[in-house]
């Protein structure tokens, strides 16, 4: 039935949105619902229906007030502005819109907030993120794989642009999984609705498998379960002591965004008289000698022809886009938000937006993307020690320096990388709040960056369980997943073995993983449990000594537990004098080797056999 | 007579230093003299000679007051303090000490300070400086080549480890030639006496003709000419208009200098149980998660074992240092001063010296040595934008990272690398009082370095004369003088052709030079008599493009004049569309390229060959 009234209504030429509308004439108001108690009482409902713009808004329901009415240079659209007075009662509110002599109610929902203890929890260092691109992960219910409806209705897993059936249900089967490998957090690329077709771009295909081009910003994917298939994912996900991460794409949307297709005004995205794509370069953004249109291409310059950019400075783009925030948190219940394409975004409205989320649930973890190639530059889009006019409020950041510098010291052997790029940690507010990574759903895999060599494998993967800041592994590094982007991003987003009905084996299990992935997983398995219950590692400082003849030492440590690493990443088995780390060391006389168990009872000298990470707990 | 009283002195086992004394008890007062009117009136005498370390002092010349008397632990030393009033007479003021019932008068000189406007007169991106090894760069006076009574008596130009006779008055006869090349400042690897051996430190040889091992902070090095030289140097090249730029040297002092014969005490150096060399790393001084002992490392362990770490924590050496540096400056009308090895100094100390040196001498420009790998870390030595709890004031800095980046754009045809640096600038308080070399007397000479091709180096010197900060080549780039650092340091520090006597060709003449040197000699004069009469290159802004194509574009500019380099260092000719520059052709339609010029009369688009740097001065 429901199919049949999709199809109905594609046939009489009105968008899926349209379902969502309650009459005739108001067939959209964004956001869907709101809340009593939002730390700002203000809303912008952006309304839409034919003629709009000029109706008269009036409501008697106590303790809302209607405020200024902002009428758009098309005349479906009005934003109107409500105060929700914190006394509020819940309930379903009667707005009345009054246009040419007919009055039409629009009864909109204002619940009280959840405030339950296992939503918005946050994200720290004491977590482990696990990042899935939720198509390519598992396939839960395979009557959501393809609508016919929808602007690509393909779903075929020979073919890496279509979609493969992946779902956030194929998500809730594994948490269990999660739980083994010490996984504490799922971040997993958009799941809101793309129903974007498939193009062909200049020769590059482009689909939307990956989540980047939001279509509608209040529904999530009818192919991943949609509201709510996240709604109980959320749910079950906290009640095994996992948080969820969402992706929040601010920059841009997908060409397909209902809101384009009738487009509330021309500056609702960032517009240029022939197109104009974005530099990709951050420089300008912060170098003192930059020019303005250099600043601009940047910023405003669209991300890639399918993905318009949005004017963030049109001031209901910004409503739209920070109540859009505001509402998914509240709504599921969120833990932590990446922010996509952070440096392309106004950054002044991304302060508006952060502070907002902030505002309203104290606990939330905000980290952006910023993909750019120096310490200072990364710490300029977070919250810094860098005196400039404009200061950038984000609490976090994707750790691409140490990203970069971990890849740079495991291929050439060479630990100095690492070291000198945390060294520069002076320049952030807090670098714990970065995420750092092996790898993700944009870069090369891992395993196949080091040449599939087993120890360096290892040694990457010790590091990024015991250093400073969030760690996240990407999908599938625990069953050694591997390949190049080489030659298109789907060869670094294949499907998780065992996550599809007819997969010849199943990666989940230690049966269907062959010897050498067993002991990959367990490796994996044994770092994420040891660092669930290691204070050191969770909560610790960091201290890190010069590396020396390739071997580079470093402890976390609280007043009661204190973890050292010796990471020698030379081809040669190393003896290493201790006398210079004293100052961690002092008042401990043995160590217990966290990865084999053996016990070294005597700490004067260490043996750090070659590319080996040597993982200590300190004894008395 | 003078080496005949020199050499009965050492026969008495006595040093060279007791020359100075006035009398058998007082061998040795440091500052040896001073001046009325210094910004702080206070003054502290390091006074050496048996058993001084009781002696009363007293004066009852106006103006002069004896202060605190500081005895140390050797009983040979006293420190006295004086203040004197700004308005005490210059003149000869006795002093007398008593001790042991004997009263020993000590004749202090104090001056007048010197005003004269053509001293003391700064550094800024006005300036070309070219950089000078003196004694490898022109022997002005074969009298003073060797001594024996020196602790290296060689002189041998065939042994790159022995002083080859280059002097101050080789310099003096050669400030024509700066001026030809319009050369505005010489800085002169140190000049003050390095009474060294010459010794074998574990294979190496270590010889002191690069002047970094003081012995006697008051005395200009003899085999240079010593004081005298050294001040007429400055005079004439004042009356030349150029300035003098002096190698400062705080960290460390030649293990044969006179007051380690018979140490004040044992902390004037930095102790260790064992030897312990420096690390040479930053890292430690800046990384918040440092141990305390790689700080120490990095601070107090030695440069190399000939040359003792000073210990600035030590109030006495503090002042004895500082003083030295006021001296000499007031002493020769230095008109800049280049700080060696600055990040392993104590810091506090160097803002206490540096501003010791601006108080007295507001114009003077202070810049360091701070050989580190990033910007945020090379920003950190000096004046910069980084919010820390330790904030260094050194005005500017060798741009280390300008250097690496451009080798690096050069080496592999790519402009990316710096510019991404110059964009870094936002993290320093003034990144134009930075000094910019293609090469030093530390590092391989740039022409190797570019694999000796031709386009490479004439694009790297019309950079290097354009771009923001002050500009420095080193001696005999401008002749095609070449090597790099293997097999010693030597080979970048060969002698100049024509600077001696016994030389086949003349460098310093057109006819001594093949054609080949000609032709960047004179690209070479070219650029420097362009930027001296040039508003835009000598005071204005940069506005830099973001590189396209291989073609790195920008402008310096003031109200009257813009210039703009556009700098393609990729194998192929590049047309380029110039309406991204508008913000700096705005108001121009023609530009005359300065190197040939032919004046481009539509700059609608602009043809840049390969490999080559346009340099071109817009036109109405």
């Amino acid at each position: 039935m429901k199919q049949f009234c999709v199809t109905l209504l594609c046939l009489l030429g009105l968008s899926a949105a349209t379902l969502l509308a309650q009459d005739a004439r108001i067939q959209r108001v964004d956001p869907t619902n709101w809340w009593v108690g939002m730390k700002d009482p203000k809303l912008q409902l952006l309304v839409y229906g034919k003629n709009l713009s000029k109706a008269k808004v009036s409501t008697r329901y106590p303790g809302i007030t209607v405020g200024k009415i902002t009428s758009l240079p098309n005349t479906n659209y009005v934003a109107v502005d409500l105060t929700i007075a914190p006394t509020t009662k819940p309930g379903t509110v009667p707005l009345l819109f009054t246009v040419g002599g007919q009055t039409i109610t629009h009864n909109y929902r204002i619940a009280a907030r959840d405030r339950s203890r296992d939503r918005v929890q946050g994200l720290t260092s004491a977590d482990l993120v696990y990042l899935i691109l939720p198509d390519r992960f598992s396939n839960g219910d395979p009557s959501n794989d393809k609508f016919p409806d929808m602007a690509d209705p393909n779903a075929d897993r020979n073919n890496p642009y279509y979609r493969h059936g992946g779902d956030l249900q194929g998500i809730i089967n594994h948490l269990d999984y999660f739980n083994e490998l010490g996984v504490t957090a799922l971040w997993l690329n958009p799941v809101i609705e793309n129903d974007q077709p498939l193009t062909n771009e200049g020769g590059a295909m482009r689909s939307a498998y990956h989540g980047y081009g939001f279509t509608d910003h209040y529904r999530v994917d009818r192919r991943l379960g949609g509201n709510e298939a996240y709604k109980k994912l959320v749910n079950e996900a906290h009640k095994k002591g996992i948080k969820i991460i969402q992706d929040a794409v601010y920059n841009h949307v997908g060409a397909n965004h209902w809101l384009l297709k009738d487009m509330p005004a021309k500056d609702w995205l960032n517009q240029w008289p022939t197109y104009t794509n974005t530099s990709y370069k951050d420089q300008p953004l912060l170098d003192p000698y930059a020019s303005e249109l250099d600043k601009k291409v940047t910023l405003d310059g669209w991300f890639v022809p399918h993905l318009p950019d949005l004017n963030q400075k049109n001031p209901v783009v910004a409503n739209y886009l920070i109540q859009h925030a505001l509402w998914t948190v509240e709504e599921f219940g969120i833990d932590a938000w990446r922010i996509d394409t952070y440096i392309y975004n106004d950054l002044a409205f991304m302060n508006r937006c952060n502070q907002a989320l902030l505002d309203n649930f104290p606990n939330i973890h905000l980290f952006g993307e910023s993909w750019v190639g120096s310490v200072p530059n990364q710490a300029y889009f977070t919250r810094n020690n860098i005196e400039s006019s404009f200061k950038c409020n984000l609490p976090g950041g994707m750790d691409f320096q140490v990203y970069n510098a971990l890849n740079e010291t495991l291929k050439r052997d060479n630990p100095e990388t690492v070291y000198s790029v945390l060294a520069q940690d002076y320049l952030y507010k807090d670098a714990s709040r970065n995420l750092i990574f092996l790898d993700n759903h944009d870069t090369d895999r891992y395993f196949s960056v080091i040449g599939e060599d087993m120890n360096k494998f290892k040694m990457g993967l010790v590091f990024l369980m015991t250093s400073r800041g969030i760690p996240q592994i990407y999908y599938g590094t625990e069953v050694l997943m591997k390949n190049f982007k080489d030659p298109s991003d789907a060869e670094v987003r294949r499907d998780f073995p065992g996550g599809f009905a007819d997969d010849k084996a199943n990666k989940f299990t230690a049966a269907g993983r062959t010897k050498v992935e067993n002991d990959v997983f367990d490796f994996v398995r044994q770092l994420g449990q040891y660092r669930k219950q290691s204070a050191a590692l969770k909560t610790g400082k960091l201290m890190q000594f010069l590396p020396q003849n390739n071997v580079y030492a470093y402890a976390r440590y609280t007043d009661a537990q204190t973890v050292m690493v010796f990471m020698n990443s030379g081809k040669k088995d190393a003896t290493v004098e201790t006398a210079r780390f004293a100052e961690r060391l002092r008042g401990y006389s043995r160590a217990r080797n966290v990865l084999t168990g053996e016990v070294i009872s005597n700490l004067t000298t260490l043996n750090v056999p070659a590319q080996t990470a040597l993982l200590l707990e300190l004894q008395k």
